[in-house]
């Protein structure tokens, strides 16, 4: 059995690994922490835990019990925190999933221009987990910046066409929409219920922080500088994001080149479905799972490709990929904890 | 492995049977069947199924292949059809849960009256399919007749009350509130989209044929007929039931004999979640599990007692019982592919 | 013209008086008030008025300006903050409408018991404002205690029955379903989107403020005390409740008897739909407008009768209810800036 | 007085002229017809209409009655259909509103291209009925094709860019968002409320028919051929439309420039509430009203500029558009029976 602790558990991030950890049957959930409700059970914080969960929320103060305990911890901060953690455990051998953001760039000069804080643990031995793209170097990682949200699914629908020089990397527009519970647990008057119920629309447009995180992990893939257009927008609903991409394809490209390359690098994928060209990948057929479903469609008047791909921003988008990193990391079946179908309807 | 069957696979309850079983340690599905989507595969008609499932539906008229290969079937159809399964599988070994009306009923005569249509095999040997009350009878019985949805919350809600006789039968309430899965997966203008949507009504007022299936039961726990009150409610959601219980307790009882009530009776129960005196129960926070959470409020103004119980319509109303009543009567551990968290937020 | 303020105008109560009064030939909005957007225009306040209302808001600390160019005040602030209002304008000719709980108690004692603070204007000339059943009161009334949203569908569902004595008051029990908008605007945890989406429950059973209110309306009515049961639902949407009220029914009481009562009652009334027996009001027939539809079922088996009624929680149960007493208080006719269609679909 | 009759007015856009009709002091509904309900009272197909239209259905086949009775018609027929009555009404003097598409296209090649109908009135008089770019053409027409939903949004969020000449029209990619009551009355699988609950998807990728109606559009304007990408998606809401649109600056415009040309074209323009830079218009702040909001985004990382625009689809995207364009041609002021504020929230 693996001693996890979560630091950070009553965001709604930190919730869902609650609820995955559970049925993984080579986990044993040690510590969790909140510095909010210290001294509280968890199920009094989130009662649908009531007689599953009764552990008691410690304060992350007590890192050298959590250092001594674990052998892996999960951090659900907001961003600008989880260094602190990381620095704190850099001689342990706690091993790190961040479900934020502090450990996803190669570049600190990157994050600290779109997140407005310094970066204090530059030197870091980290990757980006996006399990598909970087299994590899997961395996081993002492630190693991576990992928965004909006940015797993843009990534993960875009890939293939970037890596095979299909289309032109600054062509690329995402255009995507979010269930609220990516905005987090806290009250404000943007998400009041009567405020957002029955609206739709967009915030943080050429703004947003998952922007340098698409642009890196493409360029990656083509070996050069991408910059393109992201644009969120919030879905009156909780869970699930819809991510719609566009690019122009290059004209020597044939739509079977594009299901070829789709096949060729997630036909082994158990979490990648291809619903194939001319499909219509929904959130609610991915709600509570890891699945990320992809569809694309070819224009031949305009000469784009437009691809949809669909995730719980919950799971894959945050707690499901991190305990994809987490069996990637300990040797495990990928699948581990993660195998079952979506809750429909 | 118990090799299982569903006839009626691609309603709501099918789909969600389907859901659960995946998970199922000790069960094998042998045949899915419609009559409306034969020789489609599931993953068709439901998506969201796709790499999970991809059983090709057979037609229900392959009876005999179906008893032959299967050691228990579940049946999801239209009241009505079920009998004919069950008189088509009276002389195999097969054993059977109806999750619809067939088999609820003792007395055939309230059946044909509240559903209009004859029952045909009335001497069918059959049980409640309630786990927590009628645990023992299920244990061996033929055919199994699973509670309904709204009942289910219902009884649970009133069962320790009118047990210990503390309250007037007669004087029970019970409002309930649905989501609309409950009304099946075919297409009707009343639940079109936009009709249902930011909206809220009654239907069934007084006419609802889940009303005798409460009557029964709770007539069977305090020994005399019992005539009630049951008004349904759409809420514009996909699943959850509240039921809203009210009634009239006996002046010699106390709130601690209430409480203490609750606890005798259900203090073992895993999936029956007692939030105490005083607590409010919500659908959300059952959603997508096997438990009942219940709570009570008692009025000394009035002299009333109200009782909320909170389910997921189709789990702990129909599969998840289902398969509740499935462990049970195969000598399982009865939370056996049922132990997992809800899905929330 | 009518020169009317509004203190206290960005709640969601104050919001909707701006979007009835847009449209009200008689009436001309001179000041609006904000303590905590002082200075700002309501059209940031609520941008959905850009164009429509420029106004800027005052403090209503500003009383002797608001009293000298207003004839009549609209108060949509918290209980216990109108009281204030009203002493401070008793000297002058200014009439008042308040949208809180402060005048509508006759017996300030019932007030302070449920309410929890002191009641510092006991002797305020007052009448309670649901303009069916006080119409004559209202006309010369210097307060108006607007009715709440809850009671007003209650009372109206019940009021026939009682006042004609065919139900008996005690066996009354009335639950009752709102969206969230009757929360008020300000961000609180529990009406944070994700926490209230996909869900329902109870909240308030036998505390809610708005008992004592329908208690008193139904006791003028059958002139006795009526203690009753009352049980506030928060449904997963925005505007709209629906009341479902239970009584037995009186032994020699007919069918026939009780649709006449309704009809004797409610037929010259406008704003009141008699959808008849056996038919289903629902809250978005009656949405953004001042009706209050009602259907009516009798249960032979049981002898009760289930009333229901529907209404805009922020119209006929708020904003559009004050202007029709504003209009039978200048006597203007009753539906003056009130008659325009629902908003379906 | 006008005299009006409505031709197919049991769909959502038939209701909602019904709606917006009441308060129009200058027009007087003739006849309302349904073939699939023809004989019986709107009332009974709308409910919420109860009391406030009592008006029997009749069949459009009665043809002459119409035509003697009514100065304009309104069509909200299926497209395909309304040629026929244009057809029927031609030697008349009845002037005609067409809701659908049959009258929207100056070349019926590309109507039967995209609608798969052959077109039988290609001689018909008419005009493209958007407001604020056909005015002048509207005054005096005989047939007008009333502009459909998406393309309202789309063609006034990018119609002052592409007037001036500011953007590449072939970059122009439009990423829209609807409520499904676009999608009509009739009940169907996929707008089956479970499915559509909680759910988010695109539909019709590249093959939506209002496609060549944004392009016809943009093209006048910039008086050549544009081709562009337009994908529709639903949100699981009943009503409003945000558009978001991209297309890449050309080197020589800067912001002031761009926000110039907005003022200048749309700065008289009562309809058109302009956010300005930087501004997130939303589907609930248009609400039930005739409102298009735009707010417009530069990103000088990209060089692009992302307009968002808002409307409820019903309202500027239908029913209330018409009835600008009637006023329009009958030379009334634009705003009669369309000066209201949005239902918020």
């Amino acid at each position: 059995m693996i001693r996890v602790s979560i630091i950070g558990a009553t965001g709604y991030a930190g919730a869902e690994l609650l609820r995955l950890l559970y049925n993984h049957p080579q986990v044993q959930v040690v510590h969790i922490t909140s510095e909010s409700y210290t001294g509280k059970k968890i199920s009094e914080v989130y009662p649908h835990l009531r007689g599953l969960y009764d552990q008691e929320l410690i304060s992350m103060k007590d890192m050298d019990t959590i250092a001594n305990d674990s052998d892996f911890v999960f951090i659900g901060l907001p961003h600008g925190h989880a260094m602190e953690v990381g620095k704190a455990l850099a001689d342990t051998n706690v091993r790190i999933i961040d479900l934020g953001a502090d450990y996803r760039f190669d570049d600190t000069d990157i994050y600290e221009a779109w997140y407005k804080v310094a970066h204090t643990h530059k030197d870091a031995p980290r990757v980006y987990g996006l399990a598909e793209l970087y299994r590899e170097d997961i395996k081993n990682a002492k630190i693991i910046g576990n992928a965004g949200c909006y940015t797993t699914a843009s990534i993960l629908a875009l890939a293939p066409l970037v890596k095979n020089e299909f289309i032109e990397p600054n062509t690329i527009i995402v255009d995507a929409k979010s269930g609220t519970s990516g905005s987090g647990r806290s009250a404000k008057q943007m998400t009041h219920y009567p405020e957002l119920y029955d609206n739709f629309k967009a915030y943080g447009v050429a703004t947003h922080r998952h922007t340098p995180e698409i642009e890196q992990a493409l360029g990656h893939l083509c070996h050069r500088k991408v910059t393109l257009n992201f644009t969120p927008h919030l879905v009156p609903m909780s869970r699930g994001i819809l991510s719609t991409c566009y690019a122009n394809i290059k004209q020597w490209v044939t739509p079977e080149m594009i299901d070829k390359a789709y096949t060729d690098m997630y036909g082994d994928e158990y979490f990648i479905r291809l619903l194939g060209r001319g499909a219509y990948p929904s959130t609610k057929e991915v709600r509570g799972s890891n699945f990320c479903d992809i569809g694309w469609h070819i224009d031949l008047r305009t000469g784009r490709i437009i691809v949809l791909s669909a995730i719980d921003n919950l799971v894959k988008g945050a707690a499901g990929q991190a305990i994809q990193n987490f069996n990637i990391a300990c040797g495990f079946d990928e699948k581990t904890g993660l195998d079952f179908t979506p809750i429909y309807p």
